[in-house]
């Protein structure tokens, strides 16, 4: 009986067709083609090694055995791989031509072909066999009692050589566990370029033997020590994933300057000071570490040779920590206002023929770059680099756009025609909270600009930024994942793979697995919410949380003085997302439903406006004992008022009259209330105008 | 008006009259008094310090702003404490007389009193008012729209010194920010000794610069620098916490053998074998690190000088990462059997006359005392290091008890009365998974032997063991949280604070805010049921889990080898944990029905049973798609199939006859599925005999 059972099992399982349509994968592949049938997983799956390889590939391969083995309680007998040929009847079997090197331009493609009864995956490197493990990983399917693998076949390299994600660890100091973790999802979705922004005026983060009056004076006691440094360059490397440090100068420079106040360029106040042997003049400098969000005026003193004595110091004792080719010394936001104000200063550009403070940064920025050459480095700056006389041999990082008064892709396009390697950021600054729509649709290649194809040549990639000025290590993941995501699919796949439904289905699959690499987006959001409910359960807070999205654009943090970088983000706001998950729900129901009246369509919309009115009263009930939900509740009365009234409208055909009901409506658009905003604002106005 | 609003609002505050039943501090300080009125929490909170304490207490009075700014959302202006005396006018005054020493018998009293506009803690060392701190917090109350602290007046000091939590690392390592969450869960219950247990059979987890062979070949790359142990040692005495490290020998020993074979017990095979020279004599002897569970045993050799010499220069690496004057070298469960069978090491014992492997052990346990002494520490040692000839300066460990076949408590006041200081473990084997109110009945003074008071002032306090054979670090915080909390107010608080309905009403707010230290044990769960779910949302499967509890005492690794070390720890039984909730809950609505049979207590009774009917069907429907789901139907079907009759009995006096229903009854006390129990068997048994 057993047997039969067995037989009748298997052939259900492989008779199953899967269509590409129900894989979640992501990036997309560059080619994928399916075959009626599977490979069942079964707790005798074993893996295999040949080729040249690097040692991560063992590492990667163990990791892939416990992660399918976590989500699958399949017991693998298999335990840790540590070597070539172990096991050579495995059924899946990993060759590698050779060992892959961490740099741009290296051979990331792959070959993976699923048959009945064995998995092959084919690499010129490892990092390529790496990239086809996760997308193994992702292949997985199952049915009610079996998980199970379809028959495919994968050719797959990626669209561009830089894809990147920035996270700043200066504004709030992310511990490495939390850096690793981001590295094991940047890793899952093929991400290959770490940029690790290190130092700005809220803090250095580096040890310095050498000079540690940086970490004593100005991290507050959170900086990554030298050894940590190179663990999570190693846990990088691993994963095939580049690290690019950036010390940002000569802007931004609060916390060096809390540490060396004398290489600053701010005007010197002179004091009479008597001293033994007469009068003597005292310089008083004097700058701290920067607490609020913004753009400061703590600039570098570039007519000063001392401060580039100490930038050589500093980089001889940082780029041994980073054995990757580039490194990112900022440049940005230099306003040049301690610069007008220093006589010296004024006098130093006069006398070098410098026009103004563009030029006279540029002087400045081509003195770091033999500093950096000597440690075989290439300098990698923000665009504002960018000036006639730069070395064509930096590497332009565009960021600007329509926010800052240029067309987007703009600095990008210049600097590919102007000679420059260049990486585009402009379109993901995932720390604006936009939705995925708003980043997945921005390509690196700009649309907008003619290029040569030596000139799109040069465009590396993209690389998305985590600015953390109101991000915590417990809110980091969720302000990254999984919008990360997208923009990884849109720096690896076809161009032509942009279907909006398509990305938030698989998203949402995505979103779930990457929590298996201890990310916590998800989950986090639980905790936050216990602590505004004060420890009661309630489901009216989350369905709140699933209506609302941080408000946008640095709007929370007005002037960058509302929040210090020691406020509590533990609020509401903190807890809610971009993409909230019932307001792209609402939404579709009320295009379905204003398409087409069905009674099943008005349901469907009723039933989430029945909920909004129901959560109110609950949300009343919970703040009896939860002075966080308080601000909450003009909120939820504004969703719930036009609620009533929209039901009265849809379900008896009641109307308040039109100014009422809009003003109703115009409520539920404010941003005054708990730093978020209700993102059904635009559905309900579909309702109230129809 | 708003003046007058604040002036209502002030008078009903100072007006609430706080008991002492709503208060949830644990552990329960000694002397507590209460008054009418509150102190008002308000963002112009301010801490002052002074005295002479260590620099720790800033670390902590920071930590503590930061921690009430994240409750109460204030926005305290108050960023970082740095030195003494920074705001003489503070609201809280903090003063300890001199700095506290990281050692047993240290002074850790605090006078704590609250007042309408002033809070003021006296200590005589910033460990004391580290404590104190932790009280304040948990002192914490609100109401609808505000925060504040009761009036009351604190007296406290431990009952006990050595209030410990051993974390096993050797079966399944636990990277640094797993260790140090905890450390910090531990300073919030004011424990004050972290046992450290980190070599085993299946992992030696310290960096060694001088035999890297111990992490190159026994720790699966799974270990830690040096530099992070000195970094664990800081947290954990900037909370107060004495670090205790262990090295299990010489039983346990396979990973040390795994690098050095040469000092094992086993009895070595000669092999001939032709060199170039004519024939030579080789010795082969094989260890690989352990990954099953169990007592095995490879076991040092006592009679190898090199073995002496080895640990000797391991100790001469490891006591100065550790500045604490304890150090652990195990000693357990060697059952000597390398040793008998090894004719070389029984001509030692004859050599040496010593009677048995007790002795033999016991020789080999004196040579270690110097090796230590040089470092100045003390060597600690399980129970079974105690024989007649053993120093008396060793601090014996007690962990056997009626498990092991013998009384509890019994080896703890042998210890006592044979002169050596000692330290209860038998009773707090927190990873057996029993409930709470186990532990919390066991107190550290034994009470069924007569003990001197110079006896008893040999029993230094408790410590929880967190043994980790099933235990993840993704699991970890739910085996130790929050049942460690209950027992560290046995080792903390008067011995006859032992109301069980008050500890578990207090325990649910402590778990609570014990999260907001990083802590996952609340949060874990909801991450484990989404992978179990297949990413499908389910309250059934939080309903089962909040009835189930992963079977006790070592049964769920039958044997030690059902699961290895790289077994998946995702499933069911990972979720559940000790103390059921639901089955809590249901255990009080039956006892309420059968001693008052009113309508009220019996809709309390069957909305559970009523509850747990659908939650079947639901969770049916739910494994459709999801595999993880089908070997917890039998278990959701027993208690639907019970449930039901109970139903059927309660609601219409309808039965289907005792022996069926004994049947349906029994089927709910199988442990026989999904490695869980149904918590809720006893309850059930009650109605069913009712």
């Amino acid at each position: 009986m057993k047997y039969i059972i067995i037989f009748l099992f298997a052939s259900i399982i492989s008779s199953a067709q899967i269509n590409k349509e129900q894989l979640n994968i992501m990036p997309w592949p560059q080619n994928i083609s399916l075959s009626e049938g599977v490979f069942p997983l079964t707790k005798n799956l074993k893996v295999n090694i040949t080729g040249a390889p690097n040692s991560r590939i063992f590492i990667g391969a163990t990791n892939f055995l416990r992660r399918l083995d976590g989500r699958t309680g399949l017991f693998f007998n298999q335990g840790f791989i540590t070597g070539l040929n172990e096991l050579p009847d495995a059924e899946l079997q990993i060759n590698c031509v050779r060992a892959g090197k961490i740099e741009l331009y290296e051979d990331e493609s792959y070959l993976l072909d699923v048959t009945a009864n064995k998995i092959t995956i084919n690499a010129t490197t490892d990092v390529g066999a790496l990239h086809a493990l996760e997308t193994l990983l992702q292949l997985l399917q199952n049915n009610s009692n079996s998980f199970y693998f379809p028959i495919s076949k994968i050719s797959d390299f990626p669209r561009f050589t830089w894809r990147g994600l920035m996270i700043d660890v200066a504004r709030h100091f992310m511990p490495v566990d939390v850096i690793k973790r981001n590295l094991d999802g940047m890793a899952a979705v093929k991400m290959n370029v770490f940029h690790w922004h290190l130092v700005d005026d809220q803090g250095w983060r580096i040890e310095m033997k050498k000079h540690p009056k940086l970490i004593q004076m100005a991290s507050d006691g959170n900086y990554y020590t030298q050894e940590e440094i190179k663990s999570v360059v190693k846990y990088a490397s691993d994963r095939g994933i580049l690290v690019v440090p950036e010390i940002d100068v000569p802007g931004h420079g609060s916390a060096i300057l809390t540490a060396y106040p004398e290489i600053g360029s701010k005007v010197v106040n002179l004091h009479l000071n008597s001293g033994e042997k007469g009068q003597q003049f005292t310089q008083i400098q004097s700058y701290s570490i920067e607490r609020n969000a913004g753009i400061f005026s703590p600039t570098l003193d570039p007519s000063n040779p001392k401060t580039y004595q100490l930038l050589n110091e500093f980089f001889d004792e940082i780029c041994p920590l980073f054995p990757g080719k580039f490194f990112h010394i900022g440049g940005d936001e230099n306003e040049g206002k301690d610069w007008d104000s220093n006589p010296k200063i004024q006098e130093f550009k006069k006398k070098h023929n410098l026009a103004n403070n563009h030029e006279l940064q540029t002087y400045f920025t081509m003195q770091l770059i033999p500093m950096l050459k000597k440690h075989n480095k290439v300098l990698m700056g923000w665009e504002e680099i960018m000036t006639k006389n730069m070395s064509k041999d930096a590497i332009i990082h565009s960021w600007k756009g329509s926010n800052e008064g240029q067309p987007a892709g703009k600095s990008l396009a210049d600097a590919a025609k102007g000679g420059y390697k260049t990486v585009l950021s402009n379109g993901y600054y995932i720390d604006l909270v936009f939705g995925v729509e708003d980043h997945y649709s921005v390509d690196p290649m700009p649309k907008n600009f003619v290029l040569t194809d030596e000139e799109k040549a040069r465009i590396l990639g993209g690389e998305a930024t985590m600015w953390t000025e109101l991000v915590t290590p417990e809110t980091l993941d969720s302000r990254i994942w999984p919008r990360t995501a997208a923009i990884a699919e849109r720096f690896w796949s076809n161009e032509n793979i942009k279907d909006i439904n398509s990305l938030r289905k698989r998203l949402n699959t995505v979103s779930f697995r990457l929590e298996e690499l201890g990310l916590t987006h998800l989950k986090s959001k639980e905790g936050l919410l216990r602590n505004i409910s004060n420890n009661q359960k309630s489901d009216a807070l989350v369905d709140l949380s699933n209506v609302c999205e941080p408000i946008k654009q640095y709007s929370r943090n007005k002037g960058g003085t509302e929040y210090q970088m020691y406020s509590p983000l533990t609020l509401f706001a903190d807890v809610c997302t971009p993409d909230a998950s019932d307001a792209i729900g609402f939404n579709e129901a009320v295009n379905d439903y204003l398409n087409n009246k069905t009674n099943e369509n008005q349901i469907i919309v009723t039933n989430y406006l029945n909920k909004w009115v129901n959560m109110h009263a609950n949300l009343i009930t919970l703040s009896n004992n939860a002075p966080l939900v308080q601000p909450l509740l003009p909120l939820s009365k504004n969703l719930k008022d036009i609620s009533e009234q929209l039901l009265l409208k849809i379900n008896n055909n009641q109307s308040i009259g039109a100014s009422v009901l809009d003003e109703l409506l115009e409520k539920c658009n404010s941003k005054e209330h708990a730093d978020v905003e209700l993102a059904v604002y635009n559905s309900l106005k579909k309702l109230v105008q129809a």
